[in-house]
């Protein structure tokens, strides 16, 4: 892609309404634009880190099993009265009247419409467990909507629903969706450490909310150090055995949230395995019984021809939310430091003369052979000083940039710079694409 | 996937509420399920068909060189009120007011809010053309929603907007998306034909609807044989080239809804060219110059240093329409028969007997061999009458089935069918999986 043409409205000055690095970057960046209050248009370039954190929780769920569907935006206001939650909900809920006068809201969450498809789909304890999720549009309405994507009114999650015949049954769905999530945030270049939780509006008797650790997070965490040092993509993981143990490994180290903690258990740790940071966080599950399946009559015929109320958690990944977490962890004073897999191109090439013949030859042989070899790559061929093209390529933190100069170009050479420790290497056309390749 | 764990909920009754085939065909099947008037949830045998249809939209549009992002669902009202659209979109939009008293809606369309983003980011000629399109449910509050997802309230719709210098540049940002369209569409397997069209709330000078055949279709449309018989994908498209002769020859034979007949012109066909049909509109490109740039200032510094309002297009393709108008075209009295390129799994296997263990050890054979080799397969494992079977097959209209029995299993061959002709050929296992694979 040539930066010449991708549009990509970077900013110059510093947008005073953002109080946060991810949002004064991601505006910086030309990623986002907002539309209104917490309302968000997603640009080409942010737009692409969305689509990749998106494909990579897709990725993890269906790996475990779980089978992705689409509820609408738009839900009934009956449902939430059968399950209670209608009046409870507040203020945070946008509410909508249609041309036949009928309440309707712009979902915050889809327990009730998962319930509501469940009831009338599936009959006999045979056919469970049964993991169903989506990725789709919300909308809380927030009083005061700030920190960009991080806390927005409109906001892409995925939110999975778990249904099961027994207490037993429905801990190892949770079980799945702890081990997929610590997964699928390390995949993003993530430390995401679970910490038990509060239940809050969801409801329910077991709730895991994973926090990454970034210096800018919204809320004060505590935790053993042992946790920060492991690397789940480390560990060979069997989805069809006990995901207990496993579990188990990663909750019994001490960690909390400032609501749920307790100074003396953190004090009983060595002074240095306690970790204080801030965290963000980014995921949150629930495991909470029955509380929508009895209100709401979906149950199933178990062993005994008895009908059985259905067992069921629901767990949520702020996909949005993630592409600012991402950056807060991940960013320098130059801009953004994007890990590989999340990245919106793996190389911008700079062309520092485009004036000059060899060096655009250059530049132009290489744009195309990366193209060939399948790697995403911008290409700023803009008629502007190296200086500006060089902050540009850093503020949008691309993992590898290629610069082609016009004594390079005579020398058959280019200068590969790694963004995240700012090393530089001078090589050989062919050299520098194996690397990017690889 | 395993049928006895997919979740697929199919309908042995035919739902009365149902007026069209694809309705009928989509709620048996499992595809869909309705939530309130005109509004669905996609269950995963849906949902598949969608996300392809969507990858082929998005493969073209990228193809010809636009550029993907998102804008949000909910506007504010006053990017409406400076177009001056706002009062005259009717009880069609679905107007809500925010916890603030603001003033905000249910984008039915996204030229107010696209216009707003190009005016705050392009200042120059010389950033022209522009093409941006996104993926986006829309909302539009029909009085009356009916034929399922083909007029639903809530609806997937690419839509596309282009940005030109002026009338010359526009019409070739026009003839990119004409000429794309009917690529799209041929490679969901559908005659498109382009039909000169009304402009209506749009607004606007030049504009072409592609129009699918179905005996179902919604409304008479006549054109030329000519139009029907010609296959674009065999012809060679250059995007860079100068595309006017290739529409002139597309829009030079006679094409035109029933709102815009000349029947004198048509008579005038010979006999054997003349085609009246029923038809369904899948998209629409529209021209309308500065009917939005100028009313809201999307102006760029032309070559000679003054300001010009951009010229606009916008383009859009019904994405969850289509998998309706798709089945309208694709179907028989047993269930629907997809098109390769958009069905939800390749193949099907149906173990005819699942307690005989040489003919499940072979059907499982062949699931495992095929899902290895990336074929895309629903396997049939429940333990239901052959007959059932059967008719859930033809009912999700896979374009391939495997059937394996007893018989077979012993001499170590298959029946494989295909979906649309209903031909059927006893085969080796391995020659069955280099057909799938091939």
């Amino acid at each position: 892609m040539r930066l010449s043409s991708f549009f990509m409205p970077t900013l110059k000055e510093t947008p005073a309404e953002a109080q946060i690095v991810s949002h004064r970057l991601m505006l910086r960046a030309g990623m986002i634009r907002q539309s209104s209050a917490g309302i968000y248009s997603w640009l080409p370039l942010g737009f692409r880190v969305l689509k990749r954190i998106e494909q990579i929780v897709r990725e993890e769920q269906d790996a475990h099993g779980a089978q992705e569907l689409l509820m609408p935006t738009i839900q009934s206001a009956d449902l939430w009265r059968e399950s209670g939650r209608y009046d409870d909900y507040g203020k945070e809920m946008l509410r909508i009247t249609d041309r036949h006068e009928r309440d309707m809201l712009y979902g915050p969450t889809n327990e009730e419409l998962i319930t509501d498809i469940f009831r009338h789909s599936v009959r006999s304890y045979r056919q469970l467990p049964q993991i169903l999720y989506h990725i789709q549009w919300k909308f809380r309405d927030e009083v005061r909507p700030r920190f960009g994507v991080m806390r927005g009114r409109e906001f892409l999650m995925k939110d999975g629903y778990s249904f099961d015949i027994d207490k037993d049954a429905a801990r190892r769905s949770y079980n799945r969706h702890f081990v997929s999530y610590l997964r699928t945030f390390a995949r993003m270049g993530l430390k995401a450490i679970p910490m038990r939780a509060e239940t809050g509006p969801i409801g329910g008797d077991l709730s895991h909310e994973f926090i990454i650790l970034a210096e800018t997070g919204e809320s004060e965490v505590f935790c053993d150090r042992a946790l920060v040092e492991r690397d789940v993509l480390q560990e060979g993981i069997d989805y069809a055995g006990d995901l207990q143990p496993l579990v188990d490994s990663w909750t019994e180290p001490y960690a909390a949230t400032e609501d749920m903690h307790d100074s003396a258990l953190y004090e009983a740790l060595p002074a240095e395995r306690r970790v204080q940071a801030r965290g963000i966080e980014v995921g949150h599950i629930f495991y909470f019984g029955t509380k929508y399946s009895a209100p709401m009559g979906a149950v199933v015929v178990g062993p005994d021809g008895q009908d059985v109320p259905v067992e069921m958690g629901s767990y949520g990944i702020g996909v949005s939310r993630l592409v600012g977490a991402i950056i807060e962890a991940n960013h320098d004073d130059a801009g953004i430091v994007w890990p590989d897999a999340v990245a919106p191109f793996r190389a911008g090439i700079i062309n520092l003369k485009p004036e000059d013949g060899d060096c655009t030859a250059m530049a132009e042989t290489l744009h195309g052979r990366l193209r060939s070899a399948g790697v995403e790559t911008l290409y700023d061929d803009r008629p502007e000083r190296a200086g500006a093209k060089f902050a540009t390529m850093d503020l949008i933190g691309l993992p590898w940039a290629v610069t082609v100069g016009p004594r390079g170009a005579k020398a058959g050479t280019v200068e590969l710079k790694r963004r995240a420790t700012g090393e530089k290497e001078e090589l050989s056309l062919d050299a520098a694409i194996a690397r990017l390749v690889d």
